[in-house]
């Protein structure tokens, strides 16, 4: 059992979807992270901030989790970052409504003591100085992950690029890895972000699924096939929480141990998608997750005597 | 070792992608189905019409690689079935430049007599009077796989269903499921295809892979992630030819072993995109297909221990 720093935002969202549509709620990329993490009983801190609107329930939710909070600035006199969309009725793409950073816009993050010598750091999507500034506050990081978007692309690709040399592994979706390389192809993109330091690649390609890369070698884990997905918001998040969760459980940094990590990541996923927000993942049992990952085990295991 | 009869077009192709064009080469489903099957030594018997203008060295080949001939027909004063097309340059879409029917206008398939009693019947996309006429001809087929396209839905519809109640599996693409069924989910679109009379749907993703339903199962299987896709034309007849190859030559029409069928296809398929038309299918090594089932094995195969 390893220590987890998780960084990224703790939000409010505002959430249209062809199902329905949501007051401000519960949302940020290191919430859905830390949500997912919690699943391993994994020793995991959040580092974050928010304003004095953020209510008190929803850090004694985090704690009940086993989320180590020290780090969750809050500042009284500031308001929590706010971000509303709406989905398309594919759930494939959507439109930003609002965006207010608020307390974000000079978030100025800060380990706790007790964390700096954790084994994996999971930077959630953030300005890529913030993402720097905590991997410089740590001791020995065996493992760093780093998401990020195609907006610090448009807006800060000098720092993006910087940060993403001194990470071991980076996740983005498929026409992010287009946009960093300018190649259509996955595996050249995949091949040229390894050229740029991290020696994993991970693309995230939602209900398609995501690819696993290290050198030559490619692993592939499918999306669960859903009846109806009922709000996407969050399940890249959710999946990295996985990911990061599960090695640092196991401490297992290998090529293998992160096919399971993969696994693990769009099983918890696959959840996420069911309802608004983080309701389903808050409360989700040992149980349900090992009975999805048996049907990720159906879905994608075969028996072709091959030696 | 099932016999195999293979129904579906031998044409002339021109082909134009980003990587370049050719001349009339051959092309056509039942073509590319057979070459895929043949890797199985399959005993596999081609119902096909051509014209005068077909080369004998054509035939020739497909009868190298142990396909049965005596059921394509030969219209010496008539011409060859032609398609030309022009794929874009995310190699997703196409446009279709030239349709001639020519002999397949009055097409009226014939199944030789020694083939009446396969076990296995690939109908490929042809208009649903044919396939149903090659139905009527079977003594008791065991396994009857249908492949249709959208072309079909949009004017032969009452033909089509009355096709599709009549055989064990369908593939179909993705948007022509979601055409069919008015569904967008896929999983929804299945199990109603389901209800129309098949006990399996594939339904086909390009390079998105391939999903496989029965009743509440699902197997699905990537299509192998590639540099460069040089041209997509006879991939997905490849993967119906490798699915039903495998099948045919195990005689074993499980869920399970269907799943081995569909990597073995997804495999296949994956050398089919490597060169213009039927290039790299002709010649293609037992060695070579082995090497990419272990690449497939890697990309997919994890071990996570679930009790």
């Amino acid at each position: 059992m390893s220590k987890l720093v998780i960084v990224g935002t703790v939000a409010f969202d505002a959430i249209e979807t062809p199902f329905g549509k949501t007051d401000k709620i519960l949302g940020g990329a290191a919430t859905y992270i830390g949500l997912a993490a919690s699943q391993f009983n994994a020793d995991g801190a959040i580092v974050s901030v928010v304003g004095g609107d953020f209510p008190e329930e929803y850090i004694a939710m985090l704690k009940n989790n086993e989320l180590d909070v020290t780090g969750l600035e809050v500042i009284k006199e500031g308001k929590t970052f706010f971000w509303s969309g709406k989905y398309h009725n594919d759930m494939n793409s959507r439109d930003t409504l609002a965006t207010e950073l608020n307390v974000l816009e000079n978030f100025n993050p800060k380990v706790p003591e007790n964390y700096k010598d954790a084994e994996v750091v999971m930077l959630g999507n953030l300005h890529p100085l913030v993402q720097l500034s905590v991997i410089e506050q740590m001791d020995a990081p065996k493992l760093i992950v780093l998401d990020t978007m195609n907006f610090w692309m448009d807006n800060a690709l000098p720092e993006l690029k910087q940060a993403i040399a001194k990470v071991d592994v980076i996740t983005i979706n498929d026409e992010e890895a287009r946009q960093l390389t300018g190649e259509y192809s996955l595996v050249v993109a995949a091949q040229k972000i390894m050229e740029m330091g991290p020696k994993y690649v991970v693309i995230k390609k939602g209900e398609h699924g995501a690819l696993l890369f290290q050198g030559e070698d490619v692993f592939f884990a499918p999306a669960l096939p859903l009846e109806a997905v009922f709000d996407p918001t969050g399940a890249g998040d959710t999946f990295a929480g996985g990911f990061t969760g599960y090695l640092a459980k196991t401490g297992d940094y290998s090529f293998e141990n992160m096919k399971n990590a993969i696994i693990y990541g769009s099983a918890l996923a696959s959840f996420c998608v069911e309802k608004f927000g983080t309701e389903r993942l808050e409360g989700l049992s040992k149980k349900e997750v090992h009975k999805r990952l048996k049907q990720f085990q159906s879905l994608t295991q075969f028996d072709i005597a091959l030696t």
